[in-house]
Parts: C-alpha cells; structure tokens; sequence
C-alpha cells in the first residue's frame, strides 16, 4: 500500500465501508455487487492485454471475445432479464464495450415488446443462442433525433406479400447502429412504411443483413464500419444501405400496428408506451454520468494524494498537490457533484421502477413529469460529468494526458452520452416544454403537483401583494434546506423569465414554433435551473435518511459544497431578484474556502467509499496498491513503439535520410 | 460547391479575402502564407493515408518520413530562424506532429543560446544535418513545473574531467521529452550540477543516447517510448535513465556558468535571459489557441450551415440547423472568441517582437510585465479554446464524435498547451503575483504603468471621497469602449478583493506563502478577470485600425457579443461593485440575442475569412467542396475493420462461439 494513501486513510473522520453501503442502499447491496463483480475480475477469461497497446482491429477482437464470454456467464449466473443484464453489465465496468451487447439491450426487448407472440416464437431462441444476433437500427447519416426526418422506406407488395426495404438517398444510409459494422446477421430496421400507396409513419422489421453461414452481406445489402471514433474502438458501430431488398410480411413487428395480407393498414392504439423504454434508458444515463465522474475523481483525488510537487514554504519538502487550494477547487466541487449525482441516479431507479409499477397497471398520470425530468437530468448530469471528467484529467497534470491514468479512456467513452438517447439541448428543450406547460397551468388557475409545484408560488400568480411575502428574505448559507429554497427560487425566476419572454416572442411574431425558436436559450436555462434545483434537493432530502452521526457530518459537508460553489459559478443569478445579497455571496466564497480544508482531510476515504474494485484495469495512476510511479515504468516500457521491429524500421529509415542530406 | 454554402456566400455582408488580410496583417502576408502553405499543401511528398486509419506505430513511421522531408523542403525555401521554422511550421497545419521536430525547435536553440561558440562548432553542423538528432529532456516522471525539484544528477569527477549522470530513484527518470523515445540519438539534460562536493543548481548537458552507427542505446542509457496518450500519436515521448553514465567537460554547456577542469564553479551572471524563451513560447501559444478555436468554429459552423434537422415550424422542409437560436448561441460567442484571440495572438507577437528588440539593447523594463502577460493569457486563451473545441464537436451531434469531424484530433493535439510550457494555474498564479506586486506598488503611492494601470484609479487608493467620481456608472452596452471600463472595472474589484483577502490571511497566519496557499483561489480569479479586460482591450482597439467600413460593421458585432456573452456568464462579477444594474443585465441578455441574429448571415463568410487551406485534410465536415455526406460515406468505407481479414477473423470466431452455445 502506498504510504501517502495509508497516511490519508488513518486520518479520515468516518468508515468508508459505511458510506459505500449508503450508495448501494444496503449492506446485503454491497455484498451481493462485490460478488458480481469479484466474479467478472478475478475470473481468467476476462483477463487481456491492455487495451491502450492494441490497434483498433485487435481491440475489436478482444472486445467481441469478452462479450461473447459475458454471454456464457450470465447464463451460469441466470441473469435474463434485460434491466438485470443492463445494470449487472454496466455497474462497476464503464469502460467496457459490447460489440454483441445490442442483442441483449436492443434487438431482443424490442422484439418482446414490439412483436407478436408468434414472432418471439419464431426469432427469440436463435437471438438468445446467438445464432441470430441482432441490432436496433435507426438513427441515419442525415438524421438523428428527428424520427419523422428518417428516410428508409418500406413499400409494401401486397402480390408477393413482401416489404421492399430502400434506402433511397445518401442521407437516409442507417449510420451509427452499435454493432452493425461487422458483428451482426440481423437488424430491426426503423422505416417509413407506405402500404396501398399511403404512407402510414415509422415501424419496426426483422431484417436479415448477413447470410447466417458465411456471415456476408446478403445481396441488396451494404454493410460497414463508419470508422474509427474519438472513443468506443472496441465498437463497431454500422451503416446500412439497403437497395429494394425484400423481406415478408411476418417481418414487420406486429404486436400494436398491422399490415393485412392484402396491405391493409391497422393503427396501434397508443403511442405512450413508447415513453417506458426512453424514460428507462435516459434514468440509467444519470446513473452512468454519477459513476463516471466518481471513477474520474477517485483516480484523481488518490492521484493528488501521492504526487508531491513544488513548495508551499520555501524549504520544506514537497507537498502533496492535494493541499494547494486551487487543486482542492477544482476536486472537491466535483467529488460533492458525483455524490449528488449519485442520489440522484438512485432516486431516478427508484422512481423508474415505481411508476414503471403505476403503468401496468394503467396509471399513466405521472408519466409526463417522468419524462421531463429524465430528459432534463441526463443532459444536465451529463453536461456536468463531462467537463468534470475532463477536470480531473488536467488536475493530474502531464500524467493526466497520457492513458497511463485511465482518465482519456473514461471521457472518451463518456462523452457520447451528452449526444445519443436524446441530444442534449434538445432534452433540455422538452424539459422546458413540460415547465411551461405547468407555468401556464398555475397562470390559469390550476395547482401544479411534482417537483414543479413551487410554480404554485410564484409571486406573480398572486393577486394579493402581501403573498410576496411567501418567499423568504434570508438564506442561511449553512443550511442545506435554506440553500435549497434559493435554489428553488431561483428556478421559479428563470422559468418565469422564460414564460413571459415566450410570451411577448409570442404577440410579436407569426408563429408559436418561431417564438420558441427565439426564446430557446432562456428555456434552456430554466430547464438548467430547474434540474440544478432538483439535484440540491435530493441531496439535502438524503441527508435526512442518514443514521450514523459520522457519515452524516461529512456528507452535509458535501452537499454544502454542492449549494454554495453551484451559487458562485451561477451569482449573477441569485443576486438578481434579490434572492441573495452581495454580503451574502461574499459570504459564500469565504465558506467555500473553509469547506475546502474541512473536507481535505476525508477526501481519500471519499473516493473510497465508490468502491470501484476494477479501476487498476484502467489507470496506474488510481491504482492503491504499490509505487504509482514504479508501476508507470512498467506500463510504458510494454509500449508496442518499444518493439525491436518499430526500432530496425526506424533506424532504416534514419540512415536513408541521413544520406540525402 | 455545396449548395447551402453557396447560398449562405452569396448572402454575406463583406468580402471574406478583406478581413483575411486583416487577420494576416496585410495582403502581402495573405499572399505569401498561401504561397508557402500550398507548397505543402500540393506536394505530393506529404501526401499520405488518412492517419485515422493508422496504427501507432504507423502513424509514427508516417510522421518520422514527414517531418524528415519537412526538413529537406526547408532547406529548398530557405527557412533557417528558429522563431521562423516555428511560424513556418506550425502556421496553419496545427496538427502536424513532428517527432524530429524538437531537434530544431529546443536541441539548436539551446545550443545557441547557452553554449559556447566552440560547442556550437563542435555539434550545430551534424545536428543541423540530422546525423546527430537531438531533444530536450527536462521534465521527470516525478516532477513537472518546480524546477528545484529535479533530481537527475551530474556529478564532476575531476580526475577523468567527465560529468557522471544518475537517475538517482523512478521518479527522476526524464520523462515525456518529445522525439526521446525513439528518435533521438542526443539530448540536452537538464540535471543538478554537484562539483567539488557541493549542489550548484540546475545546469544543461548535451548526453550522446544512442550509438551513431547502430541507434542502439549507449551502456549506463535506458531510453524508451512512454506508451500512448490521449493524442499526439505520432509523437514518441520518451523516458530516459542514466546509470553512472559518463560524459566529458566539455558537454557541459558552458556558455553562462562554468565548471573549471578541476572542479571549481563560476556562476553565470544573470538569470533573466532565460526568461526569453519562455515568454516567446508562451506567446506563441496564445496563438495557437486562436488558430485551434478558428479552426474548430470553421468545421461546426459550416456543417451546421450543411446540416438540415427536425423542424421550426411543423410542415416545412427541415432548417439548417445554425437556425437554431441554441446552435447560434453555442457557436457565435465562440466565433467571436476565436476573433478576439486572433487579435490578443497579433498583439502577443507584436510585443514580443518590440520588446525582443529592446532587451537585445540591454533594456529589460518591460519584460515583468510582458512575463506576467503571458502567463496569464497562455492559461486564459488556452483554457477557453480547450471547452471552446469540445463545444464545437458536439455542437455537430453524432458526427462530430466520429473522427471524420476532425475535431477530436484538433482536441487532442490541443488539450496538453493547457498543462505543458507551465500549467495553466501554476500560470494564473505567476499573473496574480504580478498583480500583486502591482496593487502594492500603487499602495504605497507609485503609479504602475501598462495593461495595470487601472489601479491607478482605485476608489480605494484616493484619500478624497470626490474621486470615487471618476468611476462610470452607466455602461453603455452598445459601445465596446464602454464595455471596456466595465471589464477593466470587474479586474480592479476583483484584483482588490484577492489583494485584501490575502492580506487578512497574512495577518491570521503565521507565513506569507501559507497566506498565499489559502487566497490562491481568489488570486487566478483576479488574473482571469484581468486577462478577460486584455482581451475585450485589444479587440476593441482593432476595431479603430479598420478602414473598410463593412469589415468594421461586422467585427464591430463579432467585439460586442464576444464582450456581452463575458458579462452573460459571469453577471455576478458585474452586479457586485454596481458595475452594471440588474436591468442592464436583462438588457445584455436580450442584446445577445439580437446580435446572434444579426451575425447569422455572416456567420460562413466569418470563418471563410480564417482561410484553412489544409481543412480537407483533417475533417470530411468542414470540407467546402462537393457533398458533405457522399464524402462522409466513401471515407467510412476505408475504415480498417471493413478489411477482408478482420471479416473472416470474426467469422471464425463466430462459428466457435455459437458451437459452444
């Protein structure tokens, strides 16, 4: 064990072990994660090459292998279920990549959910023998979150009861389809059906791309890898191109919409349930952002733990980095985030699987502010996340560059999600459009409910001038509850802003959708405040769930951290609407500052208590055990540069130069 | 021509070739650039395969041939100045990565600078022929910005005259000199001079590493690739331990101090020379943070003017997606960022250049100020073009995660100036120092001069009330002159604030440097503000150089929104102090708006004006030729895992996977 990390972990206020049981929500949590993942990491099968030494192909190879085998184990450990096998895959392994995973996440949900009990008869035991593997094709080169913009059609012929599937421009090639490239035989395609000469909107079919016994294109089909990205080169995300290829009818996914044999075309029922799969996938997102900037921070903060460098008193030796102020600026603002974030990804679980309950049996009633906040609070954790993850790995200085500290990796393969299941600023959008929904709501009259009930009291929805009085004057900068308030207050500011800027956009121009367009940075800014809002809440709501003296004292100390540097990066807003005085924000920078070197000595064991058993996989520079620098020698010495050929081949190439010159 | 951009051309208030001249500094600079960039640009010596589809190794054989034959063409356009190769070079191929570069742009200069005209005779003529390929080897495993911190020894033995040089422990193993792991057969080694049994301090010694005729390392020489980082692929960064290895006097650079053969030390006269190159690096870095945002706005403006996406109003054809007011608002301040560092770059180089010729005639007056300067606005520009680039990328959705962008290269190459050539906190607390010693000087009743003499104008530092007068009260936020007064007026509060500050911390603790410690946080946000006033400064005064009326118009806009999006994002610096009232603020917020309207249809035309000519090389999207998707497309198809072998590598694979299932 490093000296400095068994220094750092003798000083620390609490019991990390407490802490981790916390965010597992239970001892029996912890032991049964552990378990999985002790079953993952110690098992030889999943041991490899460091996947920084490989080239893209060879990470492709070691990635299809490793998930091939994931196949094989969740089998021995019977996990079926496809929320088990998302949550059981991705716990505590970021960084790993499944070329097969769309299979399991993808192809087969959709088909349980979208297909008939016949066609789940006819492709579910191929696709879970992976005879069949499958993918979820949807997204095209010129189209991404706009469905009703895809261009793929699928033209039905009633005479051979079969669908031509075309792609009929460039744009309209499938493009980015996870496993797509190389490693699937079959694909739901999303295609604009058109049947009797009508075209009847997007649907889902079965459709084969690779001959099953030789595993090449079919005819009528072009298949590839988009090639190599920023992250995600184990993947081998897909184009498809499609040129009037047939498929039949039973292809068509027909548990809610039909194509009769004749071409007749039957509509589903409803659209909402669509929602479910969304709402589950963009709640998981938060949960991905809160563990990757916790990943990010524990490599870090133990990082900043062992380096020494430069002088604070001339003279003495060096210091750990972890006592300059600024490195603890910009740590622990961020260590605060990732627990509030992982709050906040427990809450959405919890509150995914309650309502999920409300659903079957047919209560829809809270699915609206479900989906809102989803859409808000990926793209806000993920904002957060993934500047801090980028944060952590310019605090670690030189090594931080280099992939020696994981960190590279962890943000390569983060940064996606601020783009896919929902662009980012176009979920903060449908956030702001279920908050003027309810802004308007109140404005009529009507009491509002959820997390969006503080628009109830908005002064200006009173008649009476005395109701102002509602809103309280002083925020006590040392109480969560009161630094909550303000933070409500000052999502019902912006939101209000946003209201009547729509408003007066709204009587000076033709059109409601221009008067959005033009009024879409405030609304993103409301959506920003209300979500900033909600995540305080849920930290300060946690806190009271807390037993054990010393982990609440120290987490109160962290979610103080989380109000106040939130209300310094944002003062303008606090100090308008006089939610805040100056003294006051001068107050809170002074606080910030204590908060910094209270918590300083429990940082270690904060980072800690993630518990993240695999990150010596992933970066020498987190790795607790040994001599961080002897294990960095180490690692690069086994850099393919260093190969006898790279040396002959150069040397060549040297002495040819030479002569010329 | 793609037909938005035509259109999006035609529309453009200004002819781009004038305000190319204007951000070349005249026509004559334009056309000579072009002359020498198409030199390149067109030869078919550079020409190579996409590096993106490139192993490392690959890459690196790729870069070793080019920046050899770089070298030779050189040579043929008669480039000898070091300052000149590096403009030269580095001028608009900001992703070129040159393994021998660092021969030519450290190894020659330091020989120049610091040794003696018999060791430039004895080594500039075979390093200048690349029989001997020199580094720089100055940072450790352990040890990055503090200096004093070194732990490479040279220890004087009298009796043979040679230097003996230790890597004493891993951390004092050099680490990350560019060119070190493999190409390189000389390094310059900085390492603590011990002779006659005492430290001497940091001296530089040339160290033969490999043998001339074999490129093996020397006995007593471990010498390597510190395997891969985030970027800089082609670069072998190296690592170097040395073992009682052994070395004449005469490497030794001797021109400053001396080691007599008998061991006695004669210090070297003055220390500030050295301060020279680190001020011009620094400066020119400046200016490659405004050539990396330039470049990043060029590829995210013009795809989002080629990019068509969902829908303003329902019905109508899909926009373009810079129609998007929240597309606008991510790109423009950007754009007008990139314009305002284009013109900080300028500065910087001018006044390197005037105060270059100044300290050659023994007047070193200006160069605190001119140290401080750069430090600072190297920490400032770079920072923000690092979040600025990342901006850019997701701002082009899905494809701008794919390497096809481009952006993740200009990201990667860009991201290590925030941590390299002094890190970017280290380099806002050097500004801050100076703004110290600044604020005290004009406390104590001197006047300062140059970019600080605003505090001169302290309310603070006048004993009359009266003069609390000459501070402004209303801003003007049409007029960036105005704009101005209130960044100069946030710098001095804010330099005031970290001044006090600081000095209460004196007086609660027991030392200056633990005082200092714990303000440090107050200390880099006074020299962000200040360097933000330089910024706003500069850019306000080009605007009264331009004569040509719609130029003006235009960077006038670009001036304004780049000066209020400062004040949108940091309004509580603004508020505090009264500098600006809370209705200004709403003001400046709808100003912003407006002025992202009225930028819109200049917006191609303003990155036109950056005039990339190797943009084709880097990226499919920021192309400006033919169909941004066909190109997409037919580069996708080269991707290496498209390759017949990997395709019956993975059915191989597959057919024993799905036997065992």
């Amino acid at each position: 064990m490093n000296q400095d990390l068994q220094k750092e972990r003798a000083a620390a206020s609490f019991n990390p072990e407490l802490l981790t049981h916390v965010l597992d929500g239970s001892p029996e949590n912890t032991r049964r994660r552990r378990e999985i993942e002790n079953l993952i990491l110690k098992d030889p099968d999943f041991q490899h090459e460091d996947l920084n030494f490989l080239s893209r192909s060879q990470r492709y190879e070691v990635a299809v292998r490793k998930s091939a085998t994931m196949v094989e184990k969740m089998r021995k450990f019977n996990i079926a279920d496809p929320a088990e096998i998302m949550w059981f895959k991705k716990l505590h392994l970021v960084n790993f990549v499944e070329p097969v995973g769309l299979n399991y996440s993808m192809f087969i949900p959709t088909l349980l959910n979208q297909g008939t009990t016949a066609q789940q008869e006819k492709w579910l035991p191929s696709s879970k023998g992976l005879e069949i593997i499958g993918t979820y094709a949807q997204t095209e080169m010129g189209h991404g979150t706009h469905l009703r913009g895809l261009e793929t059609t699928a033209t039905y012929d009633s005479e051979t009861q079969e669908f031509i599937l075309n792609s009929p421009t460039v744009t309209s090639i499938k493009w980015w389809p996870g496993g797509l490239g190389k490693t699937s035989n079959h694909a739901i395609v999303l295609a604009q059906l058109i049947t009797q000469g009508k075209r009847c909107g997007l649907h889902a079919f079965i459709v084969p791309i690779r001959e099953l016994g030789t595993h090449k294109p079919l005819p009528g089909i072009t298949v590839g890898d988009i090639g190599p990205k920023f992250g995600y080169d184990e993947m081998d995300n897909g184009y498809l191109k499609m040129d009037n290829y047939r498929i039949p009818r039973e292809n068509m996914l027909m548990k809610h919409a039909q194509v009769k044999p004749d071409g007749t075309y039957v509509k589903p029922l409803s659209n909402k349930l669509t929602y479910g799969t969304m709402v589950f996938i963009r709640s998981f997102l938060v949960g991905e952002s809160a563990r990757s900037l916790s990943k990010a921070c524990t490599i870090a903060i133990r990082y900043s733990a062992v380096r020494h460098q430069s002088e604070i008193k001339p003279g003495e030796p060096e210091p750990q980095i972890l006592d300059y102020q600024t490195q603890q600026y910009k740590l622990f603002p961020l260590l605060a985030t990732a627990y509030a974030f992982q709050f906040v990804g427990a809450y959405m679980k919890e509150t995914y699987h309650r309502i999920n309950e409300d659903i079957s049996q047919g209560d829809l009633s809270e699915l609206p502010e479900l989906h809102a906040l989803t859409a808000g609070l990926k793209a806000f954790t993920s904002w957060t996340t993934n500047a801090g993850i980028e944060a952590c790995r310019m605090a670690c200085g030189g090594h931080g560059y280099s992939h020696c500290s994981g960190l590279p990796n962890i943000y390569v393969n983060f940064t996606p999600t601020c783009t896919f299941e929902g662009e980012n600023t176009v979920m903060m959008l449908q956030t702001a459009r279920f908050l003027m929904k309810s802004y308007d709501q109140v404005h009529s009259g009507k009491l509002v409910c959820g997390m969006v009930s503080y628009l109830n009291d908005l002064p200006s929805q009173h008649i009476q001038p005395q109701q102002v009085a509602v809103w309280p004057t002083v925020v006590d900068i040392n109480s969560p509850d009161s630094l909550t308030e303000a933070y409500k207050l000052r999502a019902a500011r912006l939101v209000e802003t946003a209201a009547k800027n729509l408003q007066t956009e709204v009587t000076h121009r033709k059109s409601k959708e221009v008067a959005w367009n033009l009024t879409s940075v405030d609304l993103v800014q409301a959506s920003e405040a209300h979500c900033h809002y909600v995540a305080v809440k849920l930290f300060s709501e946690k806190l009271l769930q807390i037993q054990e003296k010393s982990i609440q004292a120290v987490l109160r100390n962290l979610c103080l951290l989380y109000c106040l540097y939130g209300i310094s990066r944002n003062t303008g807003d606090f100090l308008q609407g006089s939610i805040m005085t100056e003294s006051q924000i001068t107050q809170v920078n002074e606080r910030i500052k204590e908060l910094l070197t209270v918590i300083r000595p429990d940082a270690v064991a904060l980072v800690d208590a993630f518990d993240f058993q695999d990150v010596t996989l992933g970066s020498v520079l987190g790795r607790y055990d040994g001599n961080v620098y002897e294990n960095l020698f180490e690692w690069a010495k086994k850099s393919p540069l260093n190969k006898t050929e790279v040396h002959e081949s150069y040397h060549k190439h040297l002495k040819s130069l030479q002569s010329k010159l």
